[in-house]
């Protein structure tokens, strides 16, 4: 007896429930592996950063965006388009210096701490969602924008909003070109 | 300047990319954690298991499903709705007993494994999606239905399909109330 569903078009959706319990045990496992909060951070920033330069790809295959001609139209791209496409939600961008190379992602709500009530009082520093910074370091690496992505603002930390700063990194040659 | 998206009713629905990249994410540095196969497989058991048992009250109260009546309809909402809700693909399901309670949910393509090529030649004895057994098995313990969750075939290790088996155990009074 076999009953097999009709071959459907494959389908990318999913609910996010599995992905944000998933993530929350991966989190877990390294406060078991690493002693230290920072040590925590570091390493979910580097696994981040791992899957940031492998996800570009299927970004730029999937969302069809065009090349952004600021950093400006760049935050907006990664709040409107990854964000939406990857967790679900859009947080808010805003523009927090005068040079305009340093952006906020305000985030009202956090889908990856869903499950999660607070911080235990012994892990005070952990960046419970630090590897959300090395994807978007990662990402940004391989269209050539180099960023610095850490964690503002937490609300698991008792925080109004959460919110994630990404300043870009000005190149040189880019002094040079606006000469 | 801040840009804010009008508010929108939250949805849960995310591309499953990025999740994929996290497990993949867990199953190495849990590889790093342990020598032995057998030692990751029994972790990402015990994982999904937690997970499952926190997953059931949002697939319940989202799926809106009714109670199944039997085994069969179990193994098909496993497959039709748990899985195409998670993951984004319905297995096709089968019946392997004649005393109707084991069953085999059978992926052509498997969503967890897009981007693992194959399994290095030292870990040839890991079950690399276990998790999933375990998150079966705790989702069905909350439902009162103990079962066993394994891997039968997984084209990682050369199969031609993946195949998870789930054996529902008869509890002591269900036999009684047969009589």
């Amino acid at each position: 007896m076999s009953r097999s569903p009709g071959r459907k078009q494959e389908n990318h959706k999913i609910s996010r429930e599995l992905f944000v319990l998933t993530y929350g045990a991966l989190v877990a496992q390294l406060c078991k592996d690493y002693e230290k909060d920072e040590d925590v951070n570091a390493c979910l920033d580097r696994m981040g950063y791992s899957i940031g330069i492998r996800l570009i790809d299927d970004f730029l295959a999937r969302s069809a965006v065009k090349k952004c001609r600021s950093y400006s139209e760049t935050a907006d791209m990664i709040a409107q388009v990854a964000f939406k496409m990857y967790l679900g939600v859009t947080p808010s961008v805003s523009c927090s210096s005068a040079t305009g190379n340093e952006f906020s992602l305000i985030l009202d709500k956090n889908p990856l701490v869903d499950f999660v009530e607070e911080l235990p009082a012994e892990r005070a520093s952990l960046c419970y969602c630090n590897l959300l910074c090395g994807v978007i370091r990662g990402a940004l690496e391989m269209v050539h924008l180099a960023a610095e992505v850490t964690f503002l603002r937490d609300r698991l930390k008792g925080d109004a909003v959460t919110e994630i700063g990404i300043t870009f990194l000005r190149k040189p040659e880019d002094r040079k070109h606006r000469r």
